[in-house]
């Protein structure tokens, strides 16, 4: 293999060493017992969170993306997930107020657990890698900016995904037949 | 009211006094009477039809837009609407091939009722407004290229809104609760 | 022309006949003499906010949808343009922080001049239109929640476009060039 | 590392002990050297393209995707970047009809070098991973459907942008200064 996709990898890896596995499962536990789950992220964080958005829909969850058109309102019971991974965003930290104040729930997944949005939040999923926060300097990712905290989300989202379909009982054809055909 | 908001406006009214108003209540009617529906359009004309979509939502309806991360699949019983106001675009006519061969039902509103989308299409509902087929030479809107259709689209579905809030038995309150709080 | 077109219609004009056309002229000024011009809105008046913004790329003006993939920051002599109608949003309020805090200015429409957004913004252009801020009791629109003064927003922007592409000098061919053919 | 992380990167690093890096470097080249950048995929697949061009946006090259608002027209010297992991998809079969009618060369990246949008372009990436053409039998990815090639797209795309940020030469630093503040 090149060594340049070598040595993403190896960065990937080194994150799910370090990786806090019971807070993944926290999380997955948190969603299978949510009702309504609306998820919203900015930037190339915010593309992650759209793609697991997707699969929970395909797990046949109530899920739905902030800023599509039949998004519906979130309130008790409800569940907020959030994307944040340098600590905070304008909009982020707005969204949560508002499903906070409407009786929701609220998880963030975050590079930073000490952050302005982890702070504000009932439920923290905390992927140690870099970010914005802490891309510059010596010792930092081959990846730029917060390209390997977007990478891990890939994969964490992924295998939270597995461990959702095993613990709902969904069928990997179910899955499928779920997958919009309008493209 | 200065003069450019009056020539909008009545422009605006011309293209509803040519409407086939029997035309707008068979895609009501078609439209009451779906199970999914699936929506989509571009550019300009296709954020009229996301905003047709959100409305659809609030009354309740099964409606997703066609890209939004959580849109179902399409066939026997589903609709598929579609603008193409000059006639025809690629991705509108491919979508149109998919929904068509997977058993769904599709409806064209466009301002070409002999262009390629209407010819392919179960239902056609013709707004009798400029595009962008026929946005130059003498005799031309106010407006630039497509304006008026895709002003005449925001009208004409707020109107069929109306017209499914009644036959539905839709009440206001219900609508406004499935409005997202989520801005 | 069927009762329910006419009826919107006439509520739109009325709109018109009641907006302060100084302060439309006022932004219009602001928006021609922008540096970047960066929108956003939330909901059906943030689709009416996208549909300006394409028309501003048309002009060959700097614009860019935030939310979009290649939306650039802002800084001094840069614009961000959000809507507001009912008054204020937590994104919307979010947004206007940021781009504050590097330097730019922010231009707000609305139908609440003395709402939060307003009350933080630089420029306010107020839409005299019913929002999902008094959509409820007696002496209410035709129109649900926020139509009316989303459908105002299209006419405005529209004729906002025109005074533009006048006082720019840009000609019909000129935008319409810079359309995509990728559709 | 827990197993499932585990066996999503060894996976994915099959994959890249499987590439054929000339044409990788080959479709780096094409880009390096293109004049309007458009990149469109559907789905998940097309949420990695959108990240992709945003870091193309960073890099200083005049990248935009499909159905944003500021999205310009492609023709001669012009590139359309698409997406079609299982081998074609309606709407980007249709786009890369209509870039390829105007002039404009187009790159399709794919699981399926014999498929139908391979064949109809002039440069082909071929990412050897599971998509949903191959996702059912035996032997198939721990991953569902799609997701070993989505997450390969995302490993690739980052490889990509760290060869054109040397071969175009451009710091870090400007990466970052292209990224927007407002979110």
């Amino acid at each position: 293999m090149p060594k340049l996709y070598n040595e993403a990898l190896q960065e990937l890896a080194g994150v799910f060493d370090r990786i806090d596995e019971q807070a993944v499962d926290a999380a997955v536990a948190v969603i299978a017992g949510a009702g309504r789950i609306a998820l919203y992220g900015v930037g190339r964080e915010g593309l992650q969170i759209k793609g697991f958005a997707m699969r929970l829909y395909h797990l046949g969850l109530k899920a739905a993306v902030v800023g599509d058109m039949t998004t519906p309102p979130v309130s008790g019971g409800d569940l907020l997930i959030v994307s944040a991974g340098p600590g905070g965003f304008s909009t982020v930290l707005g969204l949560m107020g508002v499903a906070t104040a409407a009786g929701a729930k609220t998880l963030v997944v975050t590079a930073q657990p000490d952050g302005d949005a982890a702070r504000r939040a009932d439920h923290v999923l905390t992927i140690p890698a870099q970010t914005m926060a802490d891309d510059r300097g010596t010792n930092v990712s081959v990846l730029p900016m917060g390209s390997l905290f977007e990478g891990a989300q890939y994969i964490l989202f992924e295998v939270m995904v597995l461990k959702l379909r095993e613990q709902l009982g969904i069928s990997t054809e179910a899955m499928r037949a779920n997958h919009t055909n309008l493209e």
